[in-house]
């Protein structure tokens, strides 16, 4: 895919995710866009868990915002549709939509912001071989 | 407390809120807002569980947005501080903010939005005898 | 499926599920192991949605145990292999057997008993037309 | 305390801790008990996170097993009852029972198995200087 392109995650809701209100928590969609901008880092061609064992670099969470439209209920099928927003070599920032797959029916919409970080949380940038991944240009 | 007033919410970090990354996940924040927004109702003279029980209305998050500025670690002790930005009959809004209590760094801020809703989830009215408690006037 | 055979449930260990030692927190194991049970129920023919909403009949875990054998990680394709080991009017037990799906490696196995409650956790008999999915006889 | 005695831990239900049963979710007792038995290594004059640090020793779990009597609810205060059972330089077991703190209902009891490991999770020793901490008697 292209880094403007959509990377769609597919799941279903789990019974451990709802709360009492009888529909999911809304804590939990946080761990559904964090599935989804992996997935979209893997449909670009790099593995998450290569970028932080081999490289030492990590996207640590800066921001998160969400809007909640309808809530999502146990045994739902659910799409996250993840796209790039904005790319630099120290930050990048993630939309997302979130989807009943069945209805159609938008579920909630986010934002995340992220910077790169070391071990230890320092902040890092990019490693230069990364950034066709998130389209930075590099300097001349 | 008045309901300009700011309560304090005190937790430790559990060892099953960190991830791989040695700190707070940063989906583990919501609860600890949920908690402070909670506890917030609570030194304003309502439970939230009655309000859910006897009145069947139940505060339905609309909006979360959260700014991360410095990680939480396993075991440090935690002060979630929560105030009342807005609120009307159909919506209110709070503000918090998440400290170490040791050293008072700020490890993040947040806002969330919520409407009260009956069971099932149908936008409703704040029955007026709770006005009092977010300081939501009465119409003559 | 028989009720004697074993149904499978595949997932993706999330970012979410791990704990600071790099591997998935112990407690992250009972979702899945629910998850592998309705999906039994649903290889079965019974929605468990629909248990809960038409019959108002639930599943109370009434006992869980779990044996760790090798930690599942982040990224980790995971199969739950879940069978009924016992069936009554009143309760039933579930057996499961979780495993990397890329190596085979057993990585924990578990077990959980269950009863039947109305709401309100109230106990209650499985209704009779539930029988034959658990392979219960009816008595003459 | 001695290494007999019980050391007690006390929480409140969190609305993050519910499921649409209304009750808390049973996956949701195993960070209870794991508080109860870091609350039990500080009664002894152990922070688990130094054993983790400066040792790079950690307590993996291999075994978990709770039954869950009367369901915990939103709000309740609770007390986790922790108590060692058994310790060898490699191993060591732990007993927990989980009550309701204002009734003194019993909610859930359970049993945990640890094995020392190094990091990367690889079995070890706990380290002489902790033996007096568990009751485990040097050989001479």
């Amino acid at each position: 895919v292209s880094q403007q392109e959509t990377v769609e995650t597919r799941l279903k809701v789990r019974y451990a995710e709802t709360d009492q209100m009888a529909v999911v928590h809304h804590g939990n969609y946080l761990p559904w866009m964090e599935m989804g901008r992996l997935d979209w880092c893997r449909a670009r061609g790099v593995r998450y868990r290569d970028l932080e064992e081999r490289d030492g670099v990590q996207l640590a969470v800066a921001e998160v915002s969400v809007r909640y439209h309808t809530p999502a209920r146990f045994d739902d099928e659910i799409v996250v549709a993840t796209r790039l927003k904005l790319a630099h070599p120290r930050l990048v920032r993630f939309l997302y939509e979130i989807r009943n797959a069945e209805t159609g029916d938008l579920l909630a919409s986010g934002e995340t912001a992220h910077i790169f970080v070391a071990p230890g949380m320092k902040p890092a940038r990019l490693p230069e071989r990364y950034f066709g991944v998130f389209g930075i240009r590099k300097r001349e």
